[in-house]
């Protein structure tokens, strides 16, 4: 024994050597501090000597990711900004968590990334143990099995192959006969089947070429890119306060419902069968657009009377900021969906499965990576932080807060801001239009809150789970600043 | 000076504690081990472990990735395996090369596994370094510009988007126009266009649903999805050796070349003109099939004259195992392809683009992560040591002794073996039929030497670039050995 802990003791010093020697932050600063204007001259001269080699447009500024740290993001000019943004929602426990930097010391890790499997084929002997400590420990109520992807994209993509292969081999009664084999090589049915997928108006699932099919935010995604012709319908259009507005409320949901009944039945008279229906519990990149738990339930009850595979895409929403781990852990279903597609703070992509999507012959879903256990290693340490310390209860409360803020904000100002609403720390609130909204942003930048966009005119809150009311009272008071400067 | 070699000098014992104690392998088996049938026990248990919680069907067994090392894998139950497949050819330098392995301690790894970037829009301030000593230090000859993403399949979808975009940029003159950004919201013409991509029988392109479309190699891989309706041309078909068959190889490629100009001015006809031609320059999971320089400069030719962008997926071929760091340096090309896309044995997934394929506008190549930073730190060290190592040359010496140890065992086994060919280690032959090859597999395998299959009856080699001479006349002997049982 004694041994053993001399080991551990000597292991621990080279970890505490190798944490205070490799500059990485480890405390968050007190409050915001902004020298230059953002982009300032470092990430300027930095964008230059960028563009000659890789692309540029879309660059807001370059970040010393080792002098950032928790709620704060350190900008390569020195900036100091309390960060609400998160890398678009994908940090769960903000920067450098000291119990996250921690993996690096774990050999999982470092084999994982040196000699990473071909996951499909060569699994690590311990990937079952870290499947069920990471993935499993936190799968929505009812689901049982998960598959790994590298992203949202492919864990969409996935998702919607798995449902065409489970709604063919039910058409078929069985695994695919030498006639299908034969014609999906020309792309001819019966082998190549002309299925659809219904998705909604404002929905994002993703920038592939199938996904862009079925997304339908913003043009500046869509434009120039051939697309499958696959049905839309309208995802409701609330009004908020929702208790004020029931009526108009429960009569969009009705009219959406009745769509996409319409439109399932109307694409299986026409022998191209919607086989899939893929929706997000609040549509986040489109506005954050919300829906209620009985739209949900009316959804679910038309996919099961249809056979269609009832997919949520929680890749923004899911992993805690809604005050449950799972956005759709709202609806209260009587049974789980058919799937539900994960990425972003999940730090893996992949997607949750009931049993009868499973596929059984190999190399159907199948790719040469198949995700990266290297996350997994990550993901089972954040989740036991976030399990420690509460952080989704966190959300829940902190998130409260944060919604009657925005609220006494909007009273202040009703020509300007409406609709404040938001489920845990997932909040958001709509400006006038565009311009303003574009204003608001820098405005806040220049005061060193970092807050994202999305949708028309919309203003989006994505901080980490470790975000807490310290955090939320100088969000508010920046904020609040940066509005009467504005207004 | 001395304290700062006293810190180095501190923080390498840290690493040393580190390495000593993770417990990864760091020396090689001297040969081959194998005690069980493979899979083994342990990995049947854990394969039956694993089933209940995440998709098993392709699992063929459990591996050590803390035991395995070099050019040696070991499994879950302690057969050591000389691995010529490693993991579908995405492991440049084998398991646990010690100079990837001190990685690990590399504040930037750590930082990027533990603070994504949201790599579009917040670079880390040293990306810029980063690139260019790990991407544009290899770049193709004549392409000075790069855009990471995360695996092969997202490369090849960007490659084409961007292909897309530059088209109907150049056939406008400019950006979108409202009338295109109002029109792709809906998905008409013109915001949605009617655009194709041609692509080759025998092709493998990646598994999403659009990259399914230009994929033609097995119908496990696209039977029930459904696919876009792209043009497929016939890739040339050699006999072996190509010395004794110019005639008909030449024949081929005149028949190929006018198939693809054919198919390319009838759509164009038909308003649904070809964007971009996207080709493998050896058809891997096809079949290792090859097609001669001339025939490169014939695609390349008319892609030039019908304004078709030239898009060289190097997926598999790129990265040194050919003999060359890319395996379109052997065509000898007047003017780089377009783009060339690369993931497996680079790290990292990606695509190099000419200077007239930038997309100017913000958000239209875009996604969440764009890439993985970590990657580009294992990437920078792995190139340091193919070229301190001379690693390229390597496969290059190493390779021209296994193709031809493969035609001494066709000469022995004629009615058996056929059409030996390769460049660098990137080597192949056939067998009479699919199930020969399936049992010359299993063959090898017993006797401890772990190989590819690919197309309906090929072996392929996909040695790490460490393979060297002495691992070779192993392969070579055990290879020898399994035909001697079999035949």
């Amino acid at each position: 024994m004694n041994s053993l802990r001399l080991l551990a003791s000597v292991r621990q010093n080279a970890i505490l050597n190798l944490r205070s020697l490799s500059g990485v932050a480890s405390a968050e600063p007190g409050s915001p501090n902004v020298g230059t204007a953002i982009p300032g001259p470092k990430s300027k001269a930095l964008k230059e000597k960028m563009d000659p080699i890789h692309q540029t447009p879309s660059v807001k500024m370059f970040v010393d990711y080792e002098k950032s740290f928790g709620n704060y993001l350190v900008d390569a000019d020195g900036n100091k900004l309390l960060d609400v943004y998160m890398q678009i929602s994908s940090l769960p426990l903000g920067y450098n968590h000291p119990d996250l930097v921690k993996c690096a010391s774990d050999p999982r890790l470092i084999t994982s990334i040196v000699s990473r499997p071909a996951l499909g084929s060569f699994p690590r002997h311990d990937f079952p143990d870290m499947i069920q400590k990471a993935l499993i420990s936190v799968a929505p109520k009812g689901l049982k099995s998960v598959q790994t992807m590298l992203c949202g994209t492919s864990a969409n993509e996935n998702a919607l192959k798995t449902a065409f292969i489970h709604y063919q081999t039910k058409k078929r009664g069985g695994p695919p006969r030498p006639q299908d084999l034969e014609s999906c090589m020309m792309q001819y049915p019966p082998g190549t089947p002309n299925l659809s997928v219904l998705s909604f108006n404002g929905a994002f699932h993703g920038r592939s070429l199938a996904m862009l099919s079925v997304t339908r935010s913003k043009p500046v995604h869509k434009v120039d890119i051939p697309a499958l012709d696959w049905p839309i319908a309208n995802y409701p259009r609330y009004m908020y306060p929702l208790e004020k507005h029931e009526a108009h409320n429960g009569k969009q949901d009705e009219q959406c419902l009745a769509e996409v009944r319409r439109l399932i039945e109307t694409r299986k008279k026409e022998q191209r069968d919607v086989a899939a229906l893929i929706v997000e519990p609040i549509q986040s990149e489109g506005g954050d657009h919300y829906a209620s738990p009985s739209f949900f339930k009316g959804l679910q009850k038309i996919c099961k009377e249809h056979g269609v595979v009832f997919i949520v895409d929680e890749v923004q929403t899911g992993g805690g900021a809604s005050g449950s781990f799972w956005a759709h852990d709202h609806w209260n279903l009587e049974s789980p969906p058919d799937m539900v597609t994960f990425s972003k703070k999940m730090i893996t992509g992949g997607y949750y499965f009931k049993e009868e999507l499973r596929v059984n012959e190999p190399y159907r879903i199948y790719n040469t990576w198949m995700g990266d256990p290297s996350k997994l290693v990550v993901l089972e340490k954040a989740l036991e932080v976030i399990k420690r310390d509460g952080l989704v209860e966190n959300t829940k409360k902190v998130g409260e807060n944060l919604l009657a803020g925005l609220r006494k904000l909007e009273d202040l100002y009703p020509q300007q801001i409406s609709n404040s609403r938001g489920v845990g720390t997932f909040c958001a609130f709509d400006l006038r239009d565009a311009k303003t909204r574009d204003q608001l942003i820098d405005a806040c930048l220049s005061e060193g809150l970092h807050i994202g966009g999305c949708g028309d005119a919309s203003i989006r809150f994505r901080p980490a789970l470790v975000f807490t009311q310290k955090h939320l009272d100088v969000t508010l008071d920046l904020l609040a600043k940066a509005c009467k400067k504005l207004f």
